[in-house]
């Protein structure tokens, strides 16, 4: 049955060196487990100096996508199962399709926060740093199905929680890990999505900030706004010349 | 009834300080008044320097929306009224409302206006620096009901009337501001669009352009190219420094 | 009856001279021959510093379209014949169109070739600087019709063929010319195509880079992956100052 892969969590990412401009991507991907209804994804990201030879690995990521009908979007199509080298490989893949199954929903349950505006926030307080965007999701933005690409939605949520850590900060700063995103729910094309982010935590050397996104659907439809993304992301704060500062403490 | 907002004309917008790159914009709008068809937004956009904190007002501008069915895209909607604050709030609106539909009418009237090239024009004439552009709209440039943002229209119209301000004075140029720009007509996706300047006035410190969107239906379409949309653009003349310079006298 | 233009073919291309940041591009076009089924178009580039007013064409070339029927995007529509302002002009597009007609169908006959990944490759050889990238052709690279615009495609073609050059040499590298390229077969929206080069031959001064692009319709599609369109590109190697260096030979 023709289906459509829509991406359901992507796991703990770190980005272990900076990809600059004028080097080649290279990304490689493999699938690593199959369940009943989803499919596990292992990319690999180096980068190429192309004038030095140099590569070296930017990051890696375990992804879980859920294939849907291309006639009927509501419905998840069974996945033929892959064939495993070794029989350990399978069981590794089930243990990790069981934890992942179960953070999600322990994920969803908390998901009620709403991050409200604070009137003359104080300094380095959570009120003074949180951030929010709004962005209508337009064709380029969507799959041929008319769903947003989890890619367009992770770059806007980076987005934020980096405004939110530069305001904290006031100084450069940079993604160092994301810690797992659940994509709770499907958004669709002509929807609104407001993505905001809040200080959550703060190390001598490195921020937690919890970003939200939430969609209100189309004026068509009648469904209310929901929460469709949630993730915390971890970030440092650098110099000029790019060595680790110290982080200034959340009150 | 579900229904979609069309930009229908901003007005007169002054750009009061620049945007630059890494710094935050903050977008606020709000309903200021609602006639019977059309919706009254006042929108406010703040610089924010992320690493000193300092913000500054770049620009104030009030735009008018008139909703369309999503059903039948010919057919205005009507607009539920705001409640005001005070009874002069709406006086004033209601003053601004009559304004705005005198203007629209009176630069419709005179919209025949056409560019026509000129051939081995002296410097400093109008001939010598106007320009035209044409762009074939595709689905990023457009809504979900397919018609065109009127932001790609009006970032088009500024980057014609900056191409003819720098043609006149060879210098670098930036907008001061625009005269209320009015959309006449919608433009579907598919179209082609004419968009072309010219310099109309000049003072010692300043330029005055005015822009006209021609647009060109879809081959499919038996309708006739029509001119859209207008504009009066002011340009000032930079030395590399950022200090304003004075502006050549058109001929 | 209503049709849209397909692009089939692109002659051979000299770039003459770099278009830099802040330049004006003048692209001017007109039709120079018609066939029953094809359209020959002229295109012309200058580019202009509108500091200093200096002109420079950077490149001509000529394209070969095809109207398809907008009913039925599989049907070739007729082309009304053009006025030619002398008897020779005819003469002598009737010749272009003979020579590109009988190219265009050897290309296809030779286009078996495939690209396989070489493990530890030696410097300076083609397994070693060889290289593909993939992209899933989304609504912003597509006509309205639904199939990819030549351009986009044409823009991954030469940064594959870039990336492939700056392997092999190390240094920066820009596009000197393309040789004819041919467009084989359509590419619908939504399909995954892949954009495969490698160094075909070196001369001290300059390489020449082969570069296939294969399509793979999207998951709804019967049809297999079939090759596109193929093309050769000639770089130059460069200096940090510009200037021309010699090329490493292939071994």
């Amino acid at each position: 049955e023709p289906c459509v892969a829509a991406l359901a969590r992507v796991e703990r990412t770190d980005f272990l060196s900076p990809m600059c401009i004028g080097e080649v991507a290279h990304v490689s991907a493999e699938i690593t487990y199959t369940s009943k209804h989803s499919v596990e994804v292992q990319v690999n990201v180096l980068s190429e100096n192309i004038l030095t030879g140099a590569k070296k690995v930017t990051n890696k990521a375990t992804l879980w996508y859920v294939p849907l009908s291309l006639k009927n979007v509501n419905k998840v199509v069974e996945v033929p199962p892959i064939q495993y080298a070794r029989k350990e490989q399978e069981d590794e893949g089930r243990k990790r399709y069981e934890e992942q199954k179960l953070d999600r929903l322990e994920t969803k349950q908390r998901n009620g926060d709403v991050i409200f505006p604070v009137i003359n926030p104080e300094p380095h307080t959570v009120g003074y740093s949180q951030s929010s965007l709004i962005h209508l999701l337009g064709p380029s933005d969507c799959t041929l199905l008319g769903f947003v690409h989890g890619g367009v939605t992770m770059k806007l949520m980076d987005e934020v929680a980096g405004i939110v850590a530069a305001r904290h900060c006031k100084t450069n700063v940079v993604t160092a890990s994301v810690d797992a995103i659940n994509f709770h729910e499907k958004i669709k094309k002509g929807s609104v999505i407001t993505i905001s982010g809040r200080m959550t935590f703060t190390s001598n050397k490195s921020m937690e900030i919890e970003v939200f996104v939430d969609a209100d659907p189309f004026v068509d439809e009648p469904q209310e706004r929901y929460r469709a993304v949630s993730a915390f992301f971890t970030y440092v704060s650098l110099s000029k010349e790019g060595k680790p500062l110290p982080v200034p403490q959340l009150l």
